[in-house]
């Protein structure tokens, strides 16, 4: 099989990490005899130095003709706390995910037995944890109109959402309950909000089309606390773009292994993944970034491309890698390995 | 002293946790000489079953008439779930919240070392914890307007704040920094929301009039992880509504004592006191419910009285309650003692 892969390695660790999924990918196409040709182009802080702007239009022209978009991660604290700056490197992702029509962000976040220590919560809180959040990502106060009225004192955001854009999300999430443990929670406050009232009465509606999949509905305040006291009463959660944000950030940590969680967002013209880790500038250029969430994310890629088997190898080779201790410092900081140690660890075993 | 206090006891549990409440008060009445009057009012689920509407005109202007509310809880399962009712009690809390013009909601989260054993955190991450949330109450998207647009397949919730809203709330979340450990961290998305940069341009320049507070700015995804990862990092939160919401009740659960917060509405008309529990409808009417947090609260209602003395006396009296394991099943499932046994003697210890 050929496939083209549009890079777009970003700031901050996004290139190190990235360097490494695309040394596994590499051990995968030589075993498995695909070819995969990447392109390169700029996004983030790094676009921004260079051309202005953080996601040019010569890089969404190379996702455009890709298959699939490998993403590092964006941001540079130079840009931030700085609300009125003109351009942050932030734009540039909001605007890929709204020119590819990513419209469906799917993040796993499952626990590794060996690796439940490192979790901030108590084991019997966290063991068996297995839960994958499903994000609106193109519509919602995200991308509402908005603005400043009143002589500047005062400002909006609008938050809007039809039915074709629930129903479009919600699909696949009751999909991916069908395939998991048929549970899905719909995370909302329709106590309070409209759009909310909307997604329920949609995801009801779909929901008869699916009998065999239990339905849930949980307001946010209530998803947030639960998520910490018993999170392993989730399977699949659906949920708007705020509050996905949210919710599936919080959920991130809850393992105690963010360095490990790979996330997808899928659309209608391609397909992007990404570690849900982002730029963590502190720890740029060390090469002691955890690569795992890059390489998991290559591995959604693959999985995206149908090559389950090849998908399944690099998941091998992770849990060998962990279970062995070929771990970086957020994961085994008695004998911590490099970033790039623990890339070819990984590409080797596969 | 004299106080007339306004009782709205709600729902579920809301009675029999603010008849604790009250006989603590009375306690203290007693004690230091002074009169509390109080005037019971229907709110809640059981306003809508009495008079159609779960915050009659009736019950607003006992509120107005008096010097404070005490509030038990709102909300009851027969008016859950379905999205279409066309009255619901939350709207009640949303009224009393506007009409009252109760725009500033403190949250206090403290641990108890004696209880960290509850908590679903590791003891290393909650341990010392002691913050209190700032929630704007009255604005944001949860008040701006809201409904259904292209024949009901599109809906949408307006968020909105203006220069005004921010500061008075600013306002008392700068002192109460003051009077603590100097540190405010405002959680916002400006990055992506225009109403959060126009937070955090608010804030900035307010920090300057409050040099020995540090203010700290926080994207709201990444608070909720901090709120899990490192909580002992927080003083003083402040932050809008909707954020509030779910960033408060995550706070609420990461001690592993919901059963002892309580929280204050303040406003310029008057100010409400309430248990952040809610009404936990499995429980009403068995005795079981943990009457600390309406304790709490009405100790709230003394500091806003400005009787600090009888307010820390209430708290003593709960720390002596906890310590000598007077405490419902929520805290102490050993042992456990009823509503009114713990309401007793915090009473008698008073
Ligand atoms: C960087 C930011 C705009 C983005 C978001 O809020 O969607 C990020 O937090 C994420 O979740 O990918
Ligand atoms: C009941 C609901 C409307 C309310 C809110 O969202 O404000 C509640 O969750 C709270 O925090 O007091």
């Amino acid at each position: 099989m050929k496939k083209k892969i549009a890079v777009l390695s970003g700031d901050g660790i996004g290139p190190e990490v990235v360097a490494q999924a695309i040394k596994v990918l590499n051990a995968i196409a030589g075993k498995y005899n695909h070819t995969f040709e990447y392109t390169e182009a700029l996004a983030g802080a790094i676009a921004i130095d260079v051309t202005g702007n953080p996601m040019p239009d010569e890089t969404l022209k190379v996702c455009l003709e890709s298959d699939a978009i490998l993403f590092g991660a964006i941001g540079d604290p130079k840009y931030d706390n700085d609300p009125n700056a003109k351009v942050r490197p932030e734009q540039g992702l909001l605007k890929i995910r709204k020119e590819m029509g990513l419209f469906c962000n799917i993040r796993p976040v499952t626990t590794y037995d060996s690796l439940i220590d490192k979790s901030p919560l108590k084991e019997d809180r966290i063991k068996g944890a297995d839960l994958v959040v499903y994000r609106e990502l193109t519509g919602g106060i995200y991308f509402g109109e908005k603005g400043r009225k009143n002589n500047d004192t005062t400002a909006y955001d609008n938050c809007e959402y039809s039915v074709i854009e629930i129903e479009r999300i919600a699909k696949p999430a009751f999909e991916a309950a069908r395939a998991r443990r048929k549970k899905l929670t719909l995370v909302d406050k329709a106590n309070v909000l409209e759009t909310s009232r909307l997604w329920r009465d949609v995801v009801k509606k779909m929901a008869s089309e699916y009998p065999d999949v239990e339905v849930d509905y949980l307001f946010v305040d209530n998803a947030a606390m639960q998520m910490i006291v018993n999170p392993v009463q989730f399977d699949v959660i659906l949920t708007e773009n705020m509050f996905g944000d949210i919710i599936s950030d919080e959920a991130s940590v809850i393992t105690g292994s963010l360095g490990l969680l790979a996330s997808a967002s899928m659309g209608a013209k391609t397909a992007m993944f990404e570690p849900c880790h982002g730029s963590y500038p502190q720890a740029a250029g060390k090469n002691v970034a955890n690569p795992v969430a890059a390489i998991l994310s290559a591995a959604m890629m693959l999985d995206h491309f149908q090559l389950f088997d090849e998908a399944n190898c690099i998941r091998k080779a992770v849990k060998k890698s962990i279970d062995e201790g070929i771990a970086t410092v957020d994961i085994n900081n008695q004998n911590p390995k490099n970033t790039s140690t623990v890339g070819d660890y990984i590409a080797k075993f596969v």
